[in-house]
């Protein structure tokens, strides 16, 4: 769960962030003008004990770091450009670079630059994508309209799965271990979207977020929901997070260009974000996890 | 010092970090062409207890992660555009936005995105920096050519004077608190230049980098350089780092755009990358720091 003191933080650096390409600090994404193109720019950290484990594979670890920050590209329709590595060094670094090179091959993109540094306490690290817009203007959270549809790709839950596989160490966590960005989805889909972001915390959470950022309300059928895992699992499916499916909104009428399920649509703002099978979730009900 | 560790993981990545834009990650900066224009990018982590120590003034630390980056910048003559933060929570992160707020204002620079986490250890940040080349070819550390003269910006020692101070509770530590980019030299010098880095870890070290990135031997007259600290402590403040003055070298015959003073001159390789007032570096002389 979130901090109070990083709430605190975010709030206060939301306060410097004026400048329009950060969008609030509220997107996956920061987009800047540059030589009359649009980067994307994302930064991602992780750390030990926070989001991964000790004894977790180093190779998993580096993958994820850079499939979550390619994913924020993939959010923006942007095709990744380059990456650069800030690194505290730890137990198996060798391992470390096996992942990320199998990592940035797989998304074919290069590592431009970084920073390795010593270090006795948890371990840290943080990654930079860059990237070029592929469509003006770059979707963002912010754009979904009453009457949309909203549309999400693949299956939640899946990684929810995963992790139970790699903590029981039988099964595939492959999911977990090695999430998919959709990047090839996300830049087809650009130019349709009225918005859209890529499911990190819970699907519930991460649409409540697009609600509240484009000033609408989602109604959500859940039973309308993909899930990659078994039925009686759709609630804790509905609020896990680390799927990095991508969530967004077309037009009433219009068809998405790539596989996905229609799961809800837009309403015009009522007393909260989001209705799930006609209802507020109720206090206590989380949505997803806030920190992860 | 160097961690051995730490020497093998950075070959490692360099054999990753194949796209010409990475420099053989032996430059201050990568350089993506992108929109027409040159992309200058670098990324520099802050580590406690390696980089700043944990009774260390926050706004003092966050002034300092700004300023190292952007010198990078002003080493490849580029005018910054923006930064992303990775921030892991510390103790007082208040203090630490106040000096975050009040660097970014110093450089005219937007805060654009980044990230920031919980965590229990040591506190790590990391800035990435983003610029516009305002030159072209891009000034880089391997350009210096036989015969050209070696510069330098400023004086070096004032870090060293100023940590003292601060450790001592009393005299003028700011040098070493609030050290200053040279933004607008660099940006002047940048269309002169044959090679150009900042001094981060010492001049002779820094200058010893050049030299083999290059393929030439600096030869450098000691009493040249301009001392910031006693003259019994030349020896010291030629080895001392964090004072970010830029070091360059033009063709013989070229006076500066900018005040600077010539320290030396690039010869054809020797056995060994300098020659200080004409010998080599005896083994267990060590040039600077490694590590800061």
């Amino acid at each position: 769960m979130a901090l109070s003191g990083e709430t605190a933080f975010i709030t206060s650096l939301r306060a410097i962030a004026a400048h329009p390409a950060a969008r609030g600090l509220t997107d996956d994404c920061a987009v800047l003008e540059f030589g009359g193109e649009a980067l994307v720019l994302t930064h991602d950290m992780l750390v030990e004990g926070v989001h991964f484990l000790p004894d977790q594979d180093p190779a998993d670890v580096a993958w994820k770091l850079v499939a979550t920050n390619i994913s924020d590209l993939a959010s923006k329709g942007a095709e990744p450009v380059g990456v650069l590595l800030g690194y505290v060094l730890g137990k198996d670094d060798a391992r470390l670079l096996e992942g990320l090179s199998e990592a940035l091959n797989a998304y074919n993109v290069p590592l431009l630059g970084g920073d390795t540094v010593g270090g006795s306490g948890p371990q840290a690290m943080g990654l930079t994508a860059i990237g070029r817009a592929t469509h003006r203007p770059v979707p963002s959270r912010s754009g979904a309209k009453a009457g949309n549809a909203l549309w999400i790709t693949g299956a939640v839950g899946a990684a929810m799965i995963g992790l139970e596989a790699l903590r029981a160490g039988t099964g595939d966590s492959s999911a977990y271990r090695r999430p998919q960005a959709r990047l090839s989805e996300g830049i087809a889909l650009a130019p349709q979207v009225t918005a859209m972001m890529d499911v990190s915390d819970g699907l519930l959470l991460d649409a409540m977020r697009m609600a509240d950022a484009s000033g609408i309300t989602f109604a959500i059928d859940s039973t309308a929901v993909p899930i990659a895992a078994p039925e009686v699992r759709r609630n804790e499916a509905l609020r896990w997070g680390d799927d990095y499916e991508l969530l967004f909104t077309l037009p009433s009428g219009t068809a998405p260009a790539v596989p996905a399920t229609r799961i809800g649509q837009a309403l015009a703002r009522q007393n909260g974000p989001l209705l799930l099978d006609g209802k507020r979730l109720e206090a206590g009900d989380s949505p997803g996890f806030l920190h992860r």
